[in-house]
């Protein structure tokens, strides 16, 4: 098994409305439109040529004020526990996101974005094009596709906040 | 800007049939149902629970023989350069890489995938399951809609081997 450290950086900075956990949407497709940025570091300007024509972006990140690792977690949209690396939830081995955003428009380094679910502040790690045919996929969803829950915001269960699990 | 310094390490390793870059599929949508193994730490092996029953995981990964940083790439379904960041090119500010692929059996901590377009012995970061509706968009895909080039295997151009650009 490797284990040599993996040291990454900010490469930018997600703006959002969402300045704690509790009420943030668990997801892009549940985040009705919400407007933010992704402020990219100047040194990396010429690195974003031609991202404006796509409809929309992976964002990767880092979940800064995640809980600790936790191996078991009851996801929003269930009520019953699964492993960690079964669900999109934060307190993962390497707290890293993923979203797909719509992109709204691109002014210079910053770039405008919809359907936002992360955090104000949250350090960027990458920016990908979302191309429909790498990454569109129908298929079977595990226990989503039986959950019963509908928790679309974040109640505090994964973050640092007093009040919260972690 | 965030610019602490932020760590990550492998929680596994992906095993696959490609062992040099060059002729490896550059997607997984290219990998024409090429066979590998995700092997996670046993440390993290109750993290899995319940991540029998999807189609297709995300794997995150670290790009550990890519060549540094480059703003500009000609990808391979282009003939034209772009920012690395509208691409998904190995030579990122953070070489991190990001493929759906489809889980064909579990067996304790070892995952067996298919469609796998990713370099034997590289350090995985996190797993995810793949949600169609959180993570299947149509879409305009910028400058991949009208490119040229049908270029579906790893010529060697973003590694670290000699004769790479790298």
């Amino acid at each position: 098994m490797k284990s040599a450290p993996i040291r990454a950086r900010a490469i930018g900075v997600i703006r959002s409305p969402w300045t704690a956990a509790h009420g943030t949407p668990v997801q892009p497709a549940f985040a009705e439109g919400a407007l933010g940025q992704v402020v990219i570091d100047p040194a990396y300007a010429e690195a974003l040529t031609d991202i404006e024509g796509f409809d929309r972006l992976w964002l990767i990140y880092w979940f800064d004020r995640a809980a600790p690792y936790r191996p078991l977690v009851t996801p929003y949209l269930d009520d019953r526990p699964h492993g960690v690396l079964a669900t999109r939830s934060p307190t993962r081995p390497n707290p890293i996101g993923l979203s797909a955003v719509r992109l709204v428009e691109r002014r210079g380094c910053t770039l405008e974005v919809a359907d936002l679910d992360v955090l104000d502040g949250t350090p960027l790690l990458d920016v990908k094009p979302y191309v429909p045919r790498f990454d569109a996929w129908p298929g079977r969803a595990g226990w989503l596709d039986d959950a019963p829950c509908e928790t679309t915001r974040d109640d505090g269960r994964f973050g640092r906040e007093p009040g919260s699990e972690g």
